[in-house]
């Protein structure tokens, strides 16, 4: 029997319209989907008769182990299946993705990497605040924020100010982010946002300072991201902009 | 005359198929596309009958003024077309798209930004390289590499290893900042790749080491980002597992 393929396909941040053409596509022609808790399965199902099964952490259930997802792609391609591995945001923006590409390239299996809209960029912006900004930040830093030892030695890798920081999976440590930036350096009054389950009808958005961050009441059991830096400012001015727009439009008649 | 709005749209690294759904859709049915130099042109113009201009920098002529931009996407709104601003990689990151969506906002117009596929993370991707991978890096630092005091400054801002570095339009650069990392403290022999042209046909890759980035002969006239960090030699351990396989095919008989 031929051997099937693995498509590592990145899914972007939640709706399906942000998902790539070539994404759309690999799911369309799969056999077997192996996607994460962060992809809506019932779009998944509106878009193809594969075989689609949820891997990831779900209301209290354990996620899949790696191991056993590793050993379900590898078994589906061996058995001639077309799979799709479909990731939240982009593939190799944490969430394992390397380490998947290299236990199917170890087991002799062909794959591909299909890049998706990592989420790290697409919150802030759905959200109104560029990463990077002209005169306000030529850079920016996207760390991951589980607790721990690593996280305090990430958070000051990078002088203060300068970049934006973007930190994946860190809304549970947002007191401990906090309280290391501004240890090391941060002024407490720098600008802070938290962008939970962008694109989606959830989508929920915080702004305030640093010091303020650990005041926010993200909602439970989503998925968000921190933002930390001038450019959150952009997100007001553009608010204020839209604003004024509106009541030109009441003034001037326009619509 | 109602007014038409403005899509700031990301096209991503090159290949059309690296749109999003969303991309195809607005460019589908836009009135006016203004399009970046790092966009395919003949494939713009065979998915949608909108009028199409190049806006950036190409073969020698200088780009359009923002300015100009600026003005031509307005007054195409107001005079109620659909306009499409098609920009490559991710609207938000460098290419000034912030910059415009406050263009656009104080100028009254309605405007929606739709995310796209950011260079900085596809481009090592496609060449088999994770900006994040456990163990190695836990994060990554994206800079813009124009020459000028604020690159140093920006390169020394991060503690030498640790995060993946990734360098958008650095390759002019390519020695100072080669020079800047080591006398920062990065390790000469630390993994160093080029990837050119992502996603197209002229996609190029090189790997070496930092203290042989100089020495690197990427090709003319393409945008390309560099990347420093252990994660380049991710694509070594996947080109021998590659390898490994095909002498299974070949002993095994598998196809």
């Amino acid at each position: 029997m031929p051997v099937g393929r693995v498509s590592l396909v990145g899914a972007g941040p939640g709706d399906p319209e942000l998902w790539t053409v070539r994404a759309l596509r690999r799911v369309q022609e799969a056999d077997l989907v192996l996607y994460d808790a962060l992809v809506d399965g019932e779009s998944l199902r509106h878009v193809t008769r594969a075989q689609c099964f949820c891997v990831g952490k779900r209301a209290g259930r354990a996620s899949v182990k790696q191991e056993t997802i590793n050993r379900l792609m590898i078994r589906g391609a061996l058995h001639g299946k077309r799979v799709v591995r479909l990731k939240g945001g982009d593939p190799f923006v944490f969430g394992r993705g390397a380490e998947e590409t290299l236990a199917l390239t170890f087991a002799g299996i062909p794959f591909e990497v299909v890049p998706g809209v990592t989420t790290a960029v697409a919150a802030p912006e759905l959200a109104g605040i560029p990463v990077t900004h002209r005169g306000m930040a030529s850079g920016f830093l996207v760390v991951a924020g589980q607790t721990g030892a690593g996280l305090n030695r990430m958070l000051t890798s990078v002088s203060p100010g300068g970049v934006t920081l973007v930190v994946m999976m860190g809304l549970a440590a947002r007191d401990e982010i906090a309280r290391s930036l501004t240890g090391h350096g941060w002024p407490p009054g720098t600008p802070a946002a938290i962008v939970c389950a962008a694109s989606t009808p959830k989508e929920w958005t915080w702004t305030g300072t640093l010091a303020e961050l650990a005041t926010a009441g993200p909602p439970e059991g989503v998925a968000g991201v921190i933002v930390v830096g001038e450019v959150v400012s952009v997100r007001d001015a553009l608010a204020a902009g839209s604003a004024r727009a509106a009541d030109d439009e009441v003034r001037y008649g326009r619509s």
